[in-house]
C-alpha cells in the first residue's frame, strides 16, 4: 500500500517567547518531521497570507503540497477545519482524444471522468502537420492556445459534474507524447522531427498551472511526465509506471500499439526500449473501408469456416459504416485461417468466391453487401489494404524480435505481455497472433492495461511515494535506436508471411489453418 | 581563495544520433559534472528560449547561475562568445540608508558603489512607525514601493554611472534587519512588534527579481539574506559572513553598536546571539544637539587636560552645526578624564566652570559657543542627554557581560572584538573604553568592519561556495532572549558609573583619570 502524502494535516506547535521561530521555518520544521525531508520550498505568494492563515486556524492546518526535482513545495495552506475539497486531476495528453480523471487528493481516490477531442486536430490529425504549423511563434502560441483552452473548458465542466470548482484542483499530472508535451508546454517542437531528433527537455518536471494558462486554483502546480527522446514520450513513462514493470522481478515486455509502435522490455533492474514506425494500418486509418472506432464501425470480425459465412460485429449494433484497427486485424485472422488469405497474405480466389470483385485492376474483397451497410454501398477492402496490414503487422513482429534479440530473449522467451493504450485494449491477442502480429504465448501472458497513460498519471496523484519512481524510470531505461540495418530487413521480410516464414514459431496458429 | 561559479562557461557535447538527450537535460548533465551537483533547475521561460539559443551558439554558452535551497538554478544562457555584462548587486538594506555595491559576477570583482536615504523616512524615521503604516494592506504597499522604487531608481543610475544597464544585473543579495526585509518582500511586519515576536519567515530563500518588482533582468534571482527573529536580522546574519568570525578558531565577539545592540558570541564550532536596547543616545539621535553625521557635525572631541580647553572637529571642517553619536562618545570620555563629569556621570560645576549654565532648571555644558556655530548659538549638552549616554553605555557593556557571562566568560577574556556597522567604524574605541562602554582590551584586539551588512552580501556575489555558509550561520546561532531579571539590572546598575562600579575592569583609564 502506498501512501498519500499530499495533503497533510498538522498541529504546528503555537509561538512563545521561548520558541520565536518564524511562521514559515515552523510551518517547514513540522512537514519535516512528518515527510522526512529536509527540502520544502514556500513561495513568496504563500508567505504573504501565511501569518493571517496560520493565526486563523490557530496553527492547526491542512497543507497542500507537491514535488518538484526529489523536493517538496507547498502550493497552499488551509484551515485544518475548513472543510474544501483539495483534487487532482491526471491528463492522458493524447494526439487524438485528451482524458481527464478527478480525483481526490487526500486519499487518491479517483472521482470522475472525461474525454474530449484534442481541439489540435483543427490544424492536423497527425502531429507532424501540427509541427510544421509550430514553425512560427503564432502558430505555436495557436497550438498552445488550442490544448490548453481546452483543458480548461473540460476541466470546469467535469469539476461542474461532481459540484466542484476548477479552483479546487491544486495539482495535476499530465502524460502524452513528447510532441504534444511540447505543444502544450509553448517549447519549439520543431527539433523533434529533424535529425538527430532533439527535444527541448527530457524531464519538464513541475511548473505552475498558471504560467501554463491552466485555470485552476492559482497555486496549483502541475507535473509533466519526461520523456527519454522524441519518439518515446511521457505517455509511455506513465505507461510502464501504471504497469509496475518496473518492480517485476521476471523480465516482461510492454507495446504500445498504434502507427508508431513503442516496445520497452525489461523488468526491476533494467529496460531497455525503441519506437518504430508501424503504420496506420494497425488503427484502420490506411484502409480504404478503415476508420477510428466508433458507431457503426466494425471491431469484431468472426468468420464460419465450414460457410466461409461472415459474422461481423459493430460498435452499438448499428449498421456497419466501416472497419477499425482491432476489427481489421480480427479480419485478416479470419481470412487467413480459412483460406481466404494464402501465407503471403494474397487473397484467393478460389475461396473468396463471389465476395472477390475487380475494382481498377485491383482485387477487393466484400465484407458487409451494399443491402447491409450503413450508407447502402459495399463495404469491401483492397488487396492493397491487405498489404499495408501486413506491412504493419511485420513491423511491428520485427520491433520486438530486434528488442528481445537485443538481450539474448526471443519473443517466445515471454511470459509476461502487456499491451498499453486503448487502441490495445480492443485488439483480439488470438487474431494479432494468427497474422503474427504478436508473439504465439500463452493467452494468460497477455495484459491489455486500457489507457495506461491516464492510469500512471492518475498514480502519482494517488500516491506521493511514486514521484521519484517516475524518474527513476526515465534515467534506467535505454533507448535502442531502430536502425533499420540489413539484419532488421531480414527479420521484416520474414515477418511479412502469415503468421511467418518460419511457422513453427506460431504453433497455436498452425493447428487452427483450414487445409 | 574561493571560486566563484556564478558564471560558467560550457562547451557543450554536439547532438547526434547516438547521443539524443534533450537540450535542457544536455545543459544539466555538462553543468552537473562541473559543478558536482545533482539539483540543476531550468524553468520554463528559459525553456522557451533554449533550443535557439544553444544552436545559435553552437553549444558553447555562458550559463548564469543561482543557488535556492541548496540546489542551483540557471537564470539565463548566453552565447560564450557574446560579451554582454553579467552584473550582482549587493544591498545594505538599513533603515535609514541603503548602500548598493555593483560587482562583475564573473569574477566577484567590485565595479561601483552608491547610497540613498530609504524613501521610507517619509513614513517615519523609526521601523516601529512604519510597521504601524503597514498595519493596513495600502500602508504595506506603500511602503514596499517606496523601497522597491528607491532601488530601481538608484540600481539604474549606479549601473549607467560604469555604463551599463541595470538589465546587464542577474543576481541580487540583499541584507537588512527583519523588518526592513519583511517590508521590502511585502510581507505583514505586524506580527514582529507583537508578542511573542514572529517574523513571517526566517529565511526568505531566492526569488525572482521580477516577483519583487525589481527592474533588473527578467530573468534575474535576488537572494535575501536569512533572519533568526525579529531582532537579529539578515544584516547581522551578512555582517558575521564578512567578519569571518564563523570560521575562527578562537572565540570571538561582533558587536553592531546603534539603537539597539546586536551581539554575536562564538567561534567556527558555535554562535551565541542576543539583541537589546541600547538607547538612541549612542547613535546622537537623543541629546538636544544631537543628529546623524553630516556636514558640519562634531565627530571628534579632544579636551587640554591643562587648559581645559575644547578642540573640535567637524566633518568637512565646517563651522559646527551638532553632534553625532561618535562625538558624544569622545565628549564623554574627554569630559570624564579631565573631571568635567564625575563617576557617576554628573557635571561637576567646579571643573567646568564658565562653560557650566543652567537653563530651565537643568545643568548645561556649552561645546560650541554661539560665535564659533553654525547657526551662531550656543550648542550645548544637558546632564539629561549625558544621563541618556550614560545609560546608553551601560546597556551596552551590560550585553556584553550577560552574553560572556552565559558562556562562562567575561569581557575581558576576548581577544578579538569586532565593531560591525557604519556608525561603530567612526567610534573611537579609546573613548568607548574610557567611558566603559566597551570592555578594557588591547586596542589591536578591536577591528571596525565597516558596512558588513553590505560586505557580507558582496561575498555572497564574489563567491557562490559561501551561499551554503549563510545558512549554517543561521541556524548554528542559538539566541539568547535577553530577559530583564535581577541579575541583568545589577549589571546595568553597575555600569551606570564611569567607566563602572568595578575600576579594576577597566585599569587602562584608571590612569588616565586626572586627580
Amino acid at each position: 500500500m502506498m501512501t498519500n502524502a499530499w495533503v497533510q494535516t498538522l498541529q504546528l506547535s503555537l509561538p512563545s517567547l521561548k520558541d520565536n521561530t518564524a511562521d514559515a521555518d515552523r510551518l517547514i520544521q513540522a512537514l519535516k518531521s512528518r515527510l522526512g525531508s529536509d527540502d520544502i520550498a514556500v513561495d513568496l505568494d504563500l508567505l504573504k497570507t501565511l501569518p493571517d492563515v496560520l493565526r486563523n486556524a490557530e496553527y492547526h492546518i491542512r497543507c497542500v503540497l507537491y514535488k518538484d526535482r526529489g523536493g517538496w513545495g507547498i502550493s497552499d495552506i488551509l484551515p485544518a477545519e475548513d472543510p474544501a475539497p483539495v483534487l487532482g486531476m491526471a491528463v492522458d495528453l493524447g494526439t487524438t482524444r485528451v482524458v481527464l480523471r478527478l480525483v481526490d487528493l487526500s486519499d487518491g481516490r479517483p472521482l470522475a471522468e472525461s474525454s474530449f477531442d484534442n481541439p489540435q486536430l483543427a490544424v492536423g490529425p497527425d502531429i507532424l502537420t501540427r509541427i510544421h504549423h509550430a514553425d512560427s511563434t503564432e502558430g505555436q502560441g495557436h497550438l498552445q492556445g488550442l490544448i490548453v483552452d481546452g483543458l480548461n473548458r473540460e476541466m470546469a465542466a467535469l469539476c461542474a459534474s461532481r459540484g466542484f470548482a476548477a479552483t479546487d484542483v491544486f495539482l495535476m499530472a499530465i502524460a502524452g507524447n513528447t510532441a504534444m508535451t511540447h505543444l502544450f508546454m509553448g517549447l519549439n517542437p520543431c527539433w523533434i522531427i529533424r535529425e538527430p531528433y532533439i527535444p527541448v527537455v527530457n524531464r519538464p518536471g513541475t511548473h505552475r498551472a498558471s504560467q501554463l494558462g491552466l485555470c485552476v486554483n492559482p497555486c496549483a502546480r502541475v507535473f509533466v511526465f519526461p520523456n527519454i527522446g522524441s519518439y518515446f514520450g511521457g505517455d509511455l513513462i506513465a505507461g510502464i509506471l501504471y504497469s509496475g514493470l518496473n518492480q517485476l522481478d521476471e523480465t516482461a515486455i510492454l507495446v504500445d500499439v498504434g502507427t508508431n509502435a513503442e516496445v520497452v522490455l525489461g523488468n526491476k533492474n533494467w529496460m531497455i526500449a525503441c519506437a518504430g514506425a508501424a503504420g496506420p494500418a494497425l488503427e484502420g486509418g490506411a484502409a480504404r473501408m478503415g476508420m477510428m472506432a466508433g458507431p457503426g464501425v466494425i471491431d469484431r470480425v468472426a468468420i464460419n469456416p465450414d460457410t466461409l459465412q461472415m459474422d461481423i460485429h459493430t460498435i452499438d449494433n448499428l449498421p456497419p459504416v466501416g472497419i477499425c484497427g482491432s476489427g481489421l486485424i480480427d479480419l485478416a485472422a479470419q481470412l487467413f485461417l480459412c483460406g481466404m488469405l494464402d501465407i503471403r497474405g494474397k487473397l484467393v480466389a478460389s475461396a473468396c468466391g463471389s465476395r472477390l470483385k475487380e475494382i481498377e485492376g485491383m482485387k477487393h474483397l466484400v465484407v458487409v453487401e451494399g443491402k447491409d451497410s450503413a450508407a447502402g454501398r459495399d463495404l469491401s477492402i483492397s488487396q492493397a489494404d491487405i498489404d499495408s496490414l501486413i506491412r504493419s503487422k511485420a513491423a511491428m513482429y520485427t520491433i520486438l524480435e530486434t528488442l528481445t534479440a537485443s538481450v539474448g530473449m526471443a519473443p517466445r522467451d515471454l511470459t509476461r505481455f502487456y499491451v498499453a493504450g486503448t487502441f490495445g485494449s480492443f485488439i483480439n491477442p488470438v487474431s494479432a497472433i494468427s497474422i503474427g502480429m504478436i508473439p504465439d504465448l500463452e493467452l494468460n501472458c497477455y495484459e491489455t492495461l486500457g489507457n495506461s497513460s491516464l492510469g500512471g498519471a492518475a498514480r502519482i496523484l494517488e500516491s506521493s511515494e511514486l514521484f521519484e519512481e517516475v524518474d527513476r524510470i526515465q534515467s534506467s531505461i535505454t533507448y535502442l535506436e531502430l536502425n533499420v540495418n540489413q539484419d532488421f530487413m531480414n527479420r521484416f521480410s520474414a515477418a511479412k508471411f502469415l503468421p511467418h516464414t518460419d511457422p513453427s514459431l506460431f504453433p497455436s496458429v498452425r493447428k487452427k489453418v483450414i487445409g
